[in-house]
């Protein structure tokens, strides 16, 4: 690999962007944000710009959609034209059932793996991007039912150059486990954050254990929305179990049920021991 | 202030032990487990064990009590006869009301303030102890209706020669307040760990965001079993807030309400903006 072209220069996208570079990868860089474009190019995370309609990038070998995912259809559709000798197209969301249906209606399934490094943080943008970002970070890979075996073999080397540690999993049964293992946890930050707002309750009264707790709340609304609304139906289903867990503590509680309370701590704690 | 005495030997109390004895002023101690008195004799923390009975404790100037806050009004029993000149008896409790009106009915509300410091973590006992746990803490001061203004003098002399910022409040509201700062916070991190436990997830499948929302899960159950009955009416008021959040998401996904669900992120994003 000599060149790959990133489209959204954020957190992730100007991280890779900044890895491949310091490898002596070409990168090509478009951002709808002129100033990250700038200070990508300033930075020399990028080495070439390129413009909306995202002429030229049939001259590498890696394309990156670093979009938010409800962008990333309609990215796909502004390069179907240019794809030309691109060997690999992936994207970075944190869905991959959409995405990857976008890639074979468009009749690019065979070069396209969905790719979701587990790598971000609650800030956003060029400014927030980094080296490191992705060092022994796992990254799901979710090959469409047309992926090439070169195309999947390709995605894998990529991320491996980039520090991360790539595991294939199907789009759905990724998509069905972020609900859980991602998605719930940022919705009940946020969740947890509105109830201490309408409550009166300032972030600056919050002890450590309380900022852990909705510090998620800080990430990025866009991106968020996006998320949530592509993955509605597994994020409502294990929202509503949430609610149970919580409904059933607030019931021990109003009987001063102290045998169902301690189960309900002492359960928390055998999924989660201290030092475990 | 020469001398106190430390009923309790675990991460708080065993704590304020080591921060006694490193300045010099003598600490005897007292916990139902054997070992960890043991082990503060050995590690200095402490420098005579007292007995169950509590015998003795009436050469101190401060009696610190620092067990489960169910205990704690037993503890103010067993000791009530052996006071003799102490000068101030306090708790490090997480809530306030129920330890106060005991030790007022104890007849002991003059020399009686509550505290509550903010430097717990999900660890416990003796060896998870340590120098500095209070360094610029905020420690939450509650007086009876009977305290003198000598004793709340102490109290706060007390907290700053430790490291913490005392600060004064009124017990109820300071049990309202928690409600929502730190027992809602731990209920919630628990009812996430036990959603995730149900759908079969495992801790070590989550990122950091989702490490981050479990970690409290990890806290003892029977220190948090007691707070929560002691604090059931405000705690349960608080889970049906963060329910009601809950739903409104869930509600909105299922209906593929864009825009309410961008004002659900960008509310929680405004209350807890990163690097706000």
């Amino acid at each position: 690999m000599k060149s790959a072209a990133v489209i959204g220069l954020g957190l992730i996208g100007g991280s890779l962007a900044r890895e491949l570079s310091a490898r002596g990868i070409r990168v090509l860089g478009y951002d709808r944000d002129e100033a990250s474009v700038r200070a990508a190019l300033r930075d020399g995370g990028i080495h070439r710009v390129l413009n909306r309609g995202l002429e030229g990038i049939d001259t590498v070998d890696v394309v990156v959609i670093a979009v938010p995912v409800a962008a990333a259809p309609d990215v796909l559709r502004i390069a179907r034209p240019h794809l030309g000798g691109v060997r690999l197209i992936t994207d970075v969301g944190s869905t991959k059932g959409t995405v990857g249906s976008a890639a074979q209606a468009l009749g690019i399934g065979e070069r396209f793996v969905g790719s979701h490094p587990l790598a971000g943080d609650h800030c956003s943008g060029w400014n927030a991007s980094r080296l490191g970002l992705f060092d022994r970070a796992r990254v799901f890979l979710c090959p469409t039912a047309d992926t090439s075996e070169g195309a999947l073999a390709l995605a894998r080397a990529f991320w491996q150059v980039v520090g991360a540690q790539p595991e294939i999993i199907d789009a759905t049964e990724h998509d069905r486990r972020l609900a859980w293992t991602s998605h719930l946890p940022q919705a009940v930050s946020t969740a947890l954050a509105l109830a201490l707002a309408r409550a009166g309750i300032a972030h600056r009264e919050l002890g450590p254990g309380g900022r852990d707790m909705t510090r998620l709340a800080g990430s990025s609304p866009e991106m968020w929305t996006d998320i949530a609304l592509d993955n509605a139906s597994e994020l409502g289903n294990a929202l509503d179990r949430l609610e149970q867990q919580c409904q059933q503590l607030r019931t021990a509680l109003a009987a001063q049920d102290r045998a169902s309370v301690q189960r309900f701590f002492a359960a928390g704690q055998r999924w989660n021991p201290p030092g475990g």
